[in-house]
């Protein structure tokens, strides 16, 4: 079988890990289990942590047929017992002739599989559109590399960088488009954080909403971190679901607590004082800054002092896309070169 | 003669037109005269003010020819006697048997001429391409309409809206292609205006350079305004040319003295300070904000105060377009209707 069979295997298992959750403890995973003769014996995929891998999916619908066939997997089948155990070993026992992944595993715990499966005498194939598993997991594997949910911080602003105006009021600074835009990718993420003080000013319910106003499908985590509390008449508290109350004003504490509980992916959304709390602390992977065409001349800044005093220490970003919405702009930005920030 | 062939002379008449200069206090202008046979016996346009007119340019090379013609003229000609004599009166004098014009003249003082020419037996035909010739003269009709220069507001800023840190260092925020980019548009404009207190804090030397530091061909007037003194080892006296100094804080007179010198379009790039002046007298028609994709926390804004204290007051800007330059976000907005800014 040549390598664009190889390919068109491991496109299709592409496709089917796709269809796993994200943001999620684990990766997303696919699985296609080939027969000698080319017959699609069976076909899987990682429905998200708890749930089996991608392997022993595809394993268990192939049953007797996974003996001598070919498992194409886009990630180095694991090596270490989890919450299930290693798929190496169950591509063993099933009789797999030959395994093709793309992505090595980046996960220290987890990686080795290749090596037992070719301990075990079968035929390990890796790297086959590497690049492209790559990418669909690379928020996955930047989370795992720094040991923390990713950050996403958001905010609205005029040009001039006001939220608010001097009496605090800001409904709406931008339009429906831009406001729309801020649910949509809220309910992208698998928890919203603000801090107490936005609770008792602004009240916000927190939750990813439809344009009509109705609550998305896939709702996020409600998170609130400060020492103060949150009054049981809060609006966070409306919708159904648990709301989270982080009593810390420590970033790198809130996110371990987050990453414990399964958090992968945080949209930030608090007011100033905890962005810049975030931000000195290098904990702001991505900035999605909604700009209104607008100007107020004073006001809530959009973010509090960040302890720089001079031009050249300033937080540098790069610009990602930048789309207008609406009649707003959003800018998507993200630290120059992360590593850096974090120093 | 069809409408087609109309179009055809006036489409090359707007041409013309679009080679004479702007900013200038007079519009831009071409004519072509054809004969009867269809021969183009003259071509004209105006080189700005201070010289003849469109038609008048035309006329001279035509000479006895323009008798029984057609002249097509972008601009209905002019019924007033400035620098030169009417030129409606010229093309009768001529002996132009037809006059066919794109835009009405929007001048109050200039205009008649259509009327005036069918008065001494010429036949006149005018709205021919008058969109494409409004839309080219389009920022001096907005002068004449306004009775001031039109302002074009720049500033410089991180995506928090600060223009410098806190120690009052700036240098430098944008990038280089950000840079260029602006004296590429100081170059379009005929002044650049400062306070007194940019010039002694910033001393700026407010020409518009090439990429390589030497001079644009073309520079715009160099203007301060204010009060204190401009000490003559300030760099901006550095380049050749004059450097106005208006002794005034207001804007509207600097404007009024801006405009009776001939200058048209202004290029602000005042701090914080004399932008807001500007913004709160209604005199700013358009913002190039140049954001770039950092974060400063704390220094000064892009604007100062401008007595906006609740939401619904905010300055509403409608976006232009928006370009990514460099590594920059480069935002051209305008008040979203021009007469309520100057309420």
């Amino acid at each position: 079988m040549g390598d664009t069979a190889a390919s068109t295997w491991m496109r299709r298992a592409l496709h089917l890990a796709a269809s796993g959750p994200w943001p999620d403890p684990n990766p997303r995973v696919g699985c296609v289990i080939v027969a000698p003769d080319g017959e699609v014996v069976a076909e899987g995929h990682h429905h998200g942590a708890g749930t089996p891998h991608a392997e022993i999916v595809a394993l268990r619908t192939a049953g007797s047929r996974a003996r001598g066939a070919t498992a194409y997997v886009t990630l180095e089948p694991c090596a270490h017992t989890g919450r299930t155990g290693p798929c190496a070993d169950a591509l063993v026992v099933a009789g797999v002739a030959r395994v093709v992944f793309a992505q090595s595993d980046p996960n220290p715990d987890a990686t080795g599989g290749a090596e037992r499966l070719h301990a075990a005498g079968v035929d390990v194939i890796g790297g086959v559109l590497a690049d492209e598993a790559t990418a669909l997991n690379a928020r996955w594997a930047r989370g795992v590399a720094l040991g923390r949910p990713l950050v996403t911080w958001k905010f609205a602003a005029t040009l001039d960088g006001r939220s608010a105006a001097s009496d605090g009021t800001s409904q709406w600074l931008t339009g429906d488009a831009a406001r729309a835009d801020t649910h949509t990718l809220r309910a992208t993420r698998d928890a919203v954080l603000v801090g107490t003080g936005t609770v008792l000013v602004d009240d916000p319910r927190l939750t990813a909403r439809m344009p009509d106003g109705g609550l998305a499908p896939r709702q996020p985590l409600r998170v609130v971190m400060g020492l103060r509390d949150v009054p049981e008449s809060a609006q966070v508290h409306d919708a159904p679901g648990e709301v989270l109350h982080l009593r810390t004003r420590d970033p790198e504490i809130a996110l371990k607590e987050l990453w414990d509980r399964g958090v992968r992916d945080v949209w930030l959304e608090g007011g100033p004082t905890l962005a810049a709390t975030f931000i000195t602390a290098g904990l702001v992977d991505d900035v999605y800054a909604y700009l209104a065409p607008a100007l107020l001349g004073s006001g809530r800044a959009a973010v509090d002092d960040l302890g720089i005093t001079t031009i050249t220490d300033v937080r540098r970003l790069e610009v990602v896309d930048v789309e207008v919405i609406g009649g707003d702009v959003r800018v998507h930005a993200r630290p120059s070169d992360p590593t850096e920030e974090e120093k």
